[in-house]
């Protein structure tokens, strides 16, 4: 995004809050803030509003825009600006500015167009005439500053562009998106269901979605073990203690659940998986023969969302990474990071994710000068540094640098993967800790015997299961590939007397676990060829009199492809292509 | 048990007190109850003591017993019981009778043997000289009252019998129970380990370990899928108002972890997994056509239990159960227990047990006057039980009848395993239940369109993985079957020259999915096989100038067999039919 972009969606959430004072004067104004694609502005309504008020307020913002204002900047000492803020009857800016003030600011600066007044740092654009294609795009409650216990706002969305080919491409953009939602798809197709009574953030995975988290999980777990990987299995709990000595308490409390009280301990839900790899590691003693080892785990991991910020399966509380902890000596490393980052390359080829397309690779670095932020130790870094560097290079690996991104531990790669809307994310990540094995008294004897630190790689094959199944389904429009298809195979059979064979077909398809069922509602075919479309089933077996009669099946994909009459035989020959391999 | 043995026990456990009150006079009484095989007595020493001391404190007990003391009763109002203890310096019996005070008790008894008076309700044998064959046999710390806030006792285990011959039997059954012991043997073949900083009864697997957990769950899942179960996955905590509505909390409290304030809600790990699938069945209407359903789960469970009773992967705080919760018919009820028990059979048969030598069954019975153990409904618990019953005549499934051990909501069918040591436990059940789908409100609606109410079964398959762990190591030995051993073949190269044949061999069955080792170790041949052996690994792979030029392996069982020289096809052709196939 240019920043002339940034700096006209920010110019265009002061039209909006000047337009929305002048239409309803009593109310309080938040924040309005640029965010990815467009802007918001917090409103502390005293009246009605609803967004059908949308096109009412755009237009009033149209004819302020067309009265070419310009944004002058005013700078007033704090005294005067909570003087201001005052007497426009706006005390969340007063607050804001009583907090400025706090940290030290003599000074803060306003933006005025006309007669409306905001606080705000800037940029700006020059005048109000420059803001010609916008659009009001939804409303939210919102917390003010996210917190729960503060009042609850109206967030208005808007976004904001050059041109009105751009607006209605992004508009198309956001079309498909909402289309996509997992959410909304995960709902149609049944795939998992949330509870008031169970918990926010908390899915409930239906037999259906049960199926995909199950047919990941083993893909993985048996890659990774073909792979040299050690598959564990330790508690998603500990003492409070584990995580005092990982240094995660009480810096991460926030994010953590509370501890429980257990006889004379405090459990914790565990926010991640390190501390206890690193219990299990230090269980026995190891020498250099054994390293590199890698222990790996499907892990159920607990970390508190504000519940503004929960989103489906995409921001939960409680998720499940598919998490590593590699062992190893200083020369095992580059080696160990190049296989990880083939094992990721080979699995995002299995999701159907194409390199350099749908996901590229960050090196993200830490700021030496940060060091609240990162460990201080110069030269660990500069090393690790340059060896994530050094792998990148060598290999096949689109990247990009970023600075202080890094883990307060050190460097890593993170895997940055597009979502349907475009936007780019951290998917997972590989994680250079040369901090942990210190801390953890970690230990391994090498060919001398002598007692040496090991080296230890964080990293996550598929991430979190939970959130690559979010993106699954909204990177495939809910058209899962055929392994990961719930059900795989609709059997409809076209009248009654074809219901034996269907049988049939079924018990023949189960045997060799294909995940297969038969329409038998009393529907016309048409209909329950509609259904299994609604359902998102890659193919639909039809059977009629001809079918039965060659001991055949007539196959008709999701897409609408017919395929003709094939024997099972053919038909398993052709989805066999379409069942993942292992490496 | 004969009701003698018991006398007898308790009747000697008399005696030890005897014993430690002349040898350490000093010595505070807690309790000495009878338990299976044998008695505790529960000490506040003064002095040192040791189990070094056994020999003495038997030798002492012998000397009391041969004087031909007299069990005598005395019967005492609680003033004159009070000043006895007082006198006595007991002050933790003083404690008992003003308990049993408050409980409304006026009177209480002691026996006397000799000097030693002991409150106590009886029976007794009528002479101490009757108590011939006993012997001490381990002490442990124990809590006054098993709360961890009271003060530490020292816990005397003893036994005793009618004649040596069955003292001899029982010790040499107690010592092979220690030998097969899962926490001694998980220790020696690494499977599991518990760590202080982690917590108390939370296992961490190993790769070895996880293995086995693996292999379990993955069997037991495809199992339950081809016969129509529906595996979802749910989150294994909740708003602590889900348990308030399955009416587990605040009555289970005790034995569930502390809730956890997040936002405005209290979250608690769950203890079971029923509300959550009674959650999932409510998130959609549905038809009798849909009936029977069958929701199951691999499901993590979380119970606090006292460190006191707390026993390796036996007894831990959290576990992993194999749940079902199946939604059917009055008319179908019947039915669906028959499935399940026809499935635990099924399982017990794969995992290596006998029915009626290993295993039967146990028709647990409600009390219909104890109403505030079980929910009242007269009608129902007739005719549940009657179902129970009649399904258990109507196959081949030994069982037998107990009073007052059913659930709160109805009767149930337990499958009691003989462990180890011969004791039988409960160690999976199946549970009528015809009081929850009221309290939750669970509908469906029949072939009228009128909506009413299911009967849900509660079962487990193979119970909690965790458990049946530890009763698979202990069932074998550590001998696990071949398709649970966490290393199946061991490759044992004579020497350096056939390594490359080694390793070939070796890539050869892991490719095939056989999880094998080379050992590449620099050691001479026999402490090769016996480091297998230690490993219990079923096959090792021997392999010399012989087998290198005729391309095949000579093989060795854990038993010590030679079964010769084989090509690895006749081999994977002997173990496959180790390998157990779904029904």
């Amino acid at each position: 995004m240019s920043n002339n972009l940034e700096t006209l969606r920010h110019s265009t959430a002061h039209l909006l809050a000047a337009a929305v004072k002048e239409l309803y004067p009593k109310t309080v104004l938040g924040i309005g803030p640029v965010i990815e694609n467009g802007f918001y502005y917090d409103f502390s309504f005293k009246s009605d509003f609803s967004t059908k008020d949308f096109s009412k307020i755009e237009a009033k913002m149209q004819e302020i825009a067309s009265k070419n204002l310009a944004f002058e900047n005013l700078t007033k000492n704090i005294k005067d600006a909570i003087s201001l803020t005052t007497k426009l009857n706006e005390p969340l800016k007063t607050q804001l500015i009583n907090e400025l003030k706090t940290k030290g600011e003599r000074e803060v600066t306003f933006y005025q167009t006309g007669d409306f007044i905001d606080l705000c740092t800037g940029p700006h654009i020059g005048n109000t005439s420059d803001i010609k294609v916008f659009k009001l795009l939804s409303s939210a409650a919102a917390y003010w500053k996210g917190d729960e216990k503060n009042i609850s706002l109206t967030r208005i969305y808007g976004t904001a562009w050059d041109t009105k080919a751009q607006l209605d491409e992004y508009l198309v953009k956001l079309e498909k998106a909402k289309e996509n939602d997992h959410r909304k798809l995960g709902k149609e197709l049944g795939l998992f269901v949330f509870s008031d009574t169970v918990g926010q953030g908390l899915p409930l995975f239906t037999a259906n979605g049960a199926v995909i988290f199950r047919e990941l999980e083993r893909f993985i777990v048996d890659e990774e073990l073909s792979r040299g990987y050690k598959h564990v299995i330790t508690p998603p709990l500990a003492k409070v203690d584990l995580y005092r000595l990982s240094g995660h308490y009480p810096y991460y409390k926030e994010t953590m659940y509370p501890p429980m009280k257990v006889d004379q301990d405090e459990l914790i839900l565990r926010p991640m998986t390190c501390p206890h790899h690193f219990m299990l590691f230090k269980s026995e003693p190891h020498s250099y023969r054994e390293l590199p080892l890698r222990l790996a785990e499907i892990s159920p991991q607990f970390r508190y969302e504000k519940s503004g910020e929960l989103s489906g399966l995409m921001r939960v509380r409680m998720f499940t990474l598919t998490d590593a902890h590699i062992f190893c000596t200083n020369d095992q490393v580059k080696d160990e990071i190049v296989k990880a980052l083939d094992l990721i390359d080979f699995m995002n080829k299995v999701l159907g994710l194409k390199k350099g397309v749908d996901y590229r690779f960050r090196l993200s670095l830490g700021d030496r000068s940060e060091t609240e932020k990162y460990f201080k130790d110069d030269k660990a870094w500069d090393g690790a540094e340059q060896v994530l560097r050094e792998v990148l290079e060598s290999g096949n690996f689109p990247y990009f640098e970023e600075k202080n991104e890094a883990a307060f531990y050190g460097p890593k790669i993170d895997i940055q993967i597009k979502n349907v809307s475009g936007k780019e994310e951290t998917a997972y990540t590989i994680q250079y800790d040369f901090v942990s094995p210190k801390r953890f008294d970690l230990k391994y004897s090498d060919d001398s015997g002598k007692e040496v630190l090991p080296i230890v790689i964080h990293r996550s094959s598929i991430g979190a299961l939970e959130r690559t199944i979010a993106f699954l389904i909204e990177h495939y429009a809910g058209k899962l590939p055929f392994w990961l298809s719930p059900v795989q195979f609709e059997i409809i059979p076209i009248a009654e007397r074809h219901s034996s064979y269907a049988n049939e077909i079924l018990n023949n398809l189960l045997k060799k676990g294909f995940r297969s069922e038969v329409n038998n509602k009393n529907t016309p075919m048409g209909s329950k060829i509609r259904d299994a479309q609604l359902q998102k089933i890659p193919y639909m077996l039809i059977l009629g009199d001809k079918e039965q009669a060659q001991k055949s099946v007539a196959v008709r994909t999701i897409e609408g492809e017919d395929l003709g009459m094939l024997s099972l035989t053919k038909l398993l020959e052709l989805v066999s292509t379409q069942i993942p391999l292992h490496s």
